[in-house]
């Protein structure tokens, strides 16, 4: 999955999925091309052209678009109604809002937070929050915020009170970048916000704890990495993208460790990347990801 | 690359070039959508959204174009040449007709054969013609004919003459399955079909003669394979597909020429599938893969 | 995995393990060295240098040993029973047998006995047993004899005597090249022979039926196979090898079962090729693949 | 490569060469064992055992080794001699020293920074060398020393001479991390140490300058990285570790380089690790990586 750059300024990209049926595409083009934009990229996709579900990303330039939103929204939205539409647009002026979820080890943070420094991530990372405080130091070289909110086993309901208190409405994403605390059910619900999350296995197997020493314990000669979005079932939501790499019987579970977190950090920063650029959409318990 | 499968009967697959332009989607969406067409794959890409190249493929299913071909294309030459594009049109009904040329390897030509046999290649192989009789009863197993042409150091345009009555103008594509001649450009230029040929090595690493003893010689840790269009200059043409697999010390020159055969045969297949299915697209030497 | 070709002949592979403590390595090579043997390759593994199992294997050219194979064996199992070790030895003048079981697809097969002609198998391989009449003449291509045995769901036990009727003692490996019956316990206890089985999932994942749609219905972005040892509990003995292939949500099953099928005949004949050359030491449930 | 962690104190890597014959690994093994050494891991290869060159690296633990290495040393050069042996040996009671050298990009020195710190390089890194001033806080972060060398295109030889005086004789392996300048052959011969550079091209394809951009030119789609010891001759030196990444027709130059930074980053460290781990034996034009 190589990403194109972002877009140049005054350009937007619109996500729509309906029924399949003919004149889809014909009445999406036509829409921009009469307001007179430039289409640069566009993916479509049917579940099945007789009776399926139908999923388009059009990436564009429109001169002008950041000071018409409202207009162009709403002729918009008469050409989605009038198909049946569910859809969202995003502008690349409009830079997202991450937020960081960690807790002891560095390797997804640090890697992100590298790309991000580097413009390889086209987002704004605000925060980082940790129940631990091991990583303050390398997280604020970066210039970034960091909160430590700690988690008692008991008291979670009020950890998450807080997270909630932290994020508001400002977020438009949460990476959870290997943050070791289950989210609940109402958490999820509350925060209105995506989460990624990072599972250091080939999803479904090895869901839960300790995925390396039960892969060293099966024997397995691939391990693996899944980023996914966040649902309330542990290990289960959509996935966004997988790695594997080779191993074999002289890799202890500690050496595992050491190779996984090369495919971690590099399957969450294309997780996040994939997101940020407005690629996923997510139907079902599964994604498309263009 | 994994390819969709063959598109039902009725269908149809539009690939177009030209300068890029705002309306370019609009107008082929918005003529196809007119004739009654379903669209249920399209791809674009632009070299450059500001005087780029535009390039484009459309698949579609439009009850009755066999029946009306020659209007659809008067039709679409209309919205072409407003544009100024390059075009070209498959149809999914009339399927395409290859011919294998080999030498005495027989991993790339039976992985062809297995693979036609089996459904995974959307064509005709009427034809194998070899400078050698040694593969003859594998091909004649699959029914297909096997032609013995010897070509001599000092004949090899009496050779050619004969390669080129065989082929006449029966066949969409030439497939070197390990065909271990040189072609001359006055062949290439007479054949008016496209060659694909799989080279060895991953280029442009190690073009020409005995690549393998060449990667062993230099040392590297990679071997792979190529699939190109066959073009004058030696192992220089556009490139469709590439892939390597992992050597070591120990492997000798002969034991990369067996790991060889595997991405040799693997990469020739999906480089075939892809131009069979209308995915490619050559602009100078390169290639747009959809 | 790139295997070294077949060793010289008058060669033989000791495999031995034994709880690890100083001195193994000196007394296996020195035993070796005043047979006059010369060590070609030689591989070892500690699970742990204190407390821990050791594994070794020894390839090694030993002019005359063909001869004198009692004398030999004698000889080191003084060495061993000194140091309480488990060992074996296999003479590579003396070729493995092998027999092969596949239901309907071809690819498993077709790969195994293609590899096996052109010498990249060094084994025999007399026998393909089916519940189907289907790949008959492929196979009798090839000049192996296929045997058709019936498996009626009510009569299992009839078949499975029928297979162990043919299969006698005059086998070193059973492999299962998509063959698509659950083989009991009885029947296990009874071949005394290692059995091979390719499963079309990346274990522990979608073990059972049905792998592909259910990769599908996952949403997974990756596909695999793995290739084990048959034990009694389905899809759960040792892994030799696995390897998996990107895919995407465009894939349809049907497409998934073909990338597939890639990985399941490479995957499938790495591991023959290791059991061949007596690469693979199973203890508990994994294994040791030097 | 999977590397095992480092050994326990008290340990020691014992490399050597020689013409093969029997009685090699006996020889080695016997004297180990007589000196009371526990072999942990030992790996050999032979380029043809009829005439051949022999490599056998030998990872033992040795109780007391580290106060009487002369004793050791002195005995093992006994055992050499007779058999006409190179060799050398290493302890892991004493750390390697690296120096790194870079200009201004920062993937593969911050990588190899946090891998240091996090434990999975065992060495002392206590020098960063620079002919840019860029990335002096990152490394001070970490609790290295930072020297801005200048390089003046006529002035190279001033820069060179200011290289040997910092490295003195104080290290045992430099490290180029993107490090945009060649190195005379005057330099190479005068600093006595081991040199790796990373190369962002799979060798030996686009050795030289911009390898993206010439890629993106003949339209690969596979871009790659090479780490190798530095010779005389321009990106010819033995390679030590490859890897490759898969790219279509929609990367520009600038996203190649952005997919380039993720390879090279963990080639370059995978060639260091088993630099370190004294993993790596130069013969010829090549090398030996056990």
């Amino acid at each position: 999955m190589t990403g194109a750059p972002s877009g140049p300024p005054a350009s937007a990209r619109l996500l729509l999925s309906c029924a399949d049926r003919p004149g889809i595409v014909a009445a999406v083009s036509s829409f921009l091309e009469k307001q007179g934009a430039n289409i640069f990229q566009s993916d479509q996709y049917s579940t099945d052209p007789e009776g399926g579900e139908f999923f388009m990303r059009v990436e564009f330039h429109l001169e002008g678009i950041d000071d018409n939103r409202d207009d162009f929204e709403r002729g918009f939205a008469d050409v989605a109604g009038s198909l049946g539409m569910s859809w969202r647009i995003s502008y690349t002026a409009q830079r997202k809002r991450i937020a960081i979820m960690v807790s002891r080890y560095d390797h997804c943070l640090l890697d992100l937070l590298w790309r991000w420094r580097r413009g390889e991530l086209d987002c704004d990372i605000p925060l980082v929050v940790s129940n631990w405080t091991d990583l303050q130091a390398d997280v604020e070289t970066f210039g970034v915020q960091y909160v430590h909110v700690p988690v008692d086993k008991d008291k979670k309901a009020e950890a998450e009170a807080r997270h909630l208190g932290l994020f508001g409405e400002r977020f438009d994403l949460i990476v959870l970048a290997r943050y070791m605390q289950i989210m609940s059910g109402d958490f999820l619900q509350a925060v209105k916000t995506p989460v990624i999350n990072i599972h250091h296995s080939f999803l479904p197997a090895f869901a839960g704890a300790d995925p390396y020493a039960r892969a060293r314990e099966r024997g397995v000669k691939l391990i693996g990495a899944t980023a996914h979005y966040v649902s309330e079932e542990l290990d289960a939501g959509p996935i966004i993208e997988q790695d594997v790499s080779r191993v074999t019987h002289r890799d202890s579970t500690e050496t595992l460790v050491g190779i996984g977190r090369d495919i971690e950090r590099s399957v969450l920063a294309r997780a996040v990347k994939a997101h940020l650029e407005d690629r996923v959409i997510v139907f079902g318990n599964r994604t498309v990801v263009f």
